[in-house]
């Protein structure tokens, strides 16, 4: 296991206090287990907007953490939920009175914990309200939607929500612009190689030194085809051949698109990966409005990209181009 | 090889031309032999400051083409100096009478080349002047510190240098600062696995799976120990105790720290290494005073990290945290 870290056991706290200390503007480590980052204080006369997740993807979930995004967000061990202990702290930081809106990633101990903490903070008359990212078009056809997977996608979603909470919005509104937001995702990742979860200490998958995996999850889910490492460009006509088939982009649309690194892989690759699939989308006689390049969502040491679609209107593309203050996010 | 690229001999046009694609605001593709990256129109009223190397580093060394960084960039073949004709066009771009600044990392061919350059535009009465970056405290005993290697501390040097010509400052003193910036730089790094050029098909240079080398350079240089890897803090007070041995910080003073990731390390690890390093600073009695943590100066694939230190003063300090506007620079 090749990591610059500690003890595997000390890992996820100790990448949380560097963050918090290389960037108290923006993050504070709160909540009872330590496993909260929160703003440096809630703001009044918003919705909240929350999230949590399981470590390892930096800088989703808690990455995110800033002005114009989440308020606070729970914190799990590596590829591991967050209790919902955690998840209830982030709601009741973040309520202000004006409720709180969940981004949660369509992973069952997520979507069951994040339950929970809905629940005890309503007991609370605490506003609740969840929106499910699930935009992985390799986890499940059209028809089972339902059971994709979250991945980079989270990313515009969770801008959404906060530029529409920073806005003023209520609580109601957004809520709805979240979820057309997550209604209108679609991504797809290909994988290069595997990732490391520290206290296992050896890699999640094998994969030979030739081969790449089409829509692997961010965990190491297993994707849709494994074969031969093809040129960049034959790979992502692969991948958004798979992000058409789901949905098509009309002609005259826009959308935003984000090329997503999953750890490992150079920035240079991943500018390849865009100037294909920007050609590919204005093919389609559709225009990206919205664009970002980088590691939004990763896997750790995980070599390999992903492309995100967000299908846009003049209301979702406002959002995504508001204003964000955060150490991670760059439009 | 395991990259996401089409044919090795168009990778560095095609990187570069998903950049100036991704960030038309920032980077147009100029010069005769498109191996030029520009500003979208040469500032006039203040110096200009160019700079130009080998590929396969972005953000160093075109990715820093932006407002109040670099006017225009020479591209070089991977790890290959640039020819002195890009670097000539690069300084005629950036000239609008007032001189320019070149900011050249230590390595033969740049300087060379640089050197060519400049001769032939002072010919055409374009006032040039240069500073060498030469921050790796590995490369050579402080006795030889001019045979040291620019890696990481480039991109705070730039900085300088930019912000300074923004300002309005004259060549001479804008010169003045970027050197000072340079004299008072000290960087150090870690490699963990090796880099591939892509047209060599196979990595640099072998490291076993629990090795790591202290002071390897960004191409794969030796450094100045190999040895099993270690926790990250015992690496860090080595890299720290290096960097410390050749320039040691006063009590009360302030620095710069730039954690830099070489391209494939996950950003956890390099809050790890951040949160030792901020500890090891405090404990000399020094503060930061400004820090910089992600992937400034990669080599490609490779995994590792460096940790710059720039002992600051007020001049420095200001011209650091001056505004800036680039896709890669986040302060």
């Amino acid at each position: 296991m090749k990591k610059l870290i500690n003890k595997p056991e000390d890992y996820v706290d100790e990448v949380l206090e560097g963050m918090a200390l290389a960037h108290p503007e923006s993050f504070v480590i709160g909540g009872s287990t330590g496993r909260m980052l929160h703003r440096p204080a809630p703001v009044s006369g918003k919705v909240g907007v929350v999230s949590g997740g399981g470590f390892g993807h930096i800088p989703v979930f808690a990455g995110y953490v800033g002005e114009g995004l989440l308020d606070a967000c729970a914190v799990g061990d590596v590829f591991a939920s967050p209790d919902m202990n955690p998840m209830l702290e982030a709601i009741q930081f973040a309520d202000t009175g004006k409720g709180v809106l969940c981004v949660v990633g369509n992973y069952g101990g997520d979507r069951m914990n994040f339950d929970m903490a809905c629940e005890m903070a309503e007991m609370e008359d605490i506003a609740c309200a969840r929106v499910i990212v699930a935009d992985d078009v390799a986890a499940a056809g059209p028809e089972e939607s339902h059971k994709r997977r979250a991945v980079a996608g989270f990313v515009l979603v969770t801008k959404v929500a906060g530029a529409a909470a920073a806005a003023g919005k209520s609580l109601t509104e957004v809520t709805e612009l979240a979820q057309r937001a997550a209604d209108n995702l679609r991504s797809i990742g290909v994988a290069l190689t595997s990732c490391t979860v520290p206290q296992a200490g050896k890699p999640t998958f094998q994969i030979a030194d030739d081969e790449m995996e089409i829509g692997m999850g961010i965990h190491g889910e297993p994707g849709v085809r494994r074969g031969k490492l093809r040129p960049v460009n034959d790979i992502c006509d692969e991948m958004i051949d798979l992000l058409l088939a789901d949905k098509p982009m009309a002609q005259g649309s826009r959308v935003a698109l984000l090329i997503n690194g999953l750890g490992a892989t150079p920035a240079e690759e991943l500018y390849l990966v865009f100037r294909r699939a920007k050609a590919r989308v204005e093919a389609e006689g559709a225009r990206i409005a919205f664009h970002l390049v980088g590691n939004y969502a990763t896997a750790m040491e995980m070599a390999g990209a992903s492309i995100s679609v967000l299908h846009l209107d003049d209301a979702l593309e406002e959002l995504l181009k508001a204003p964000a203050s955060n150490p991670f996010w760059k439009a």
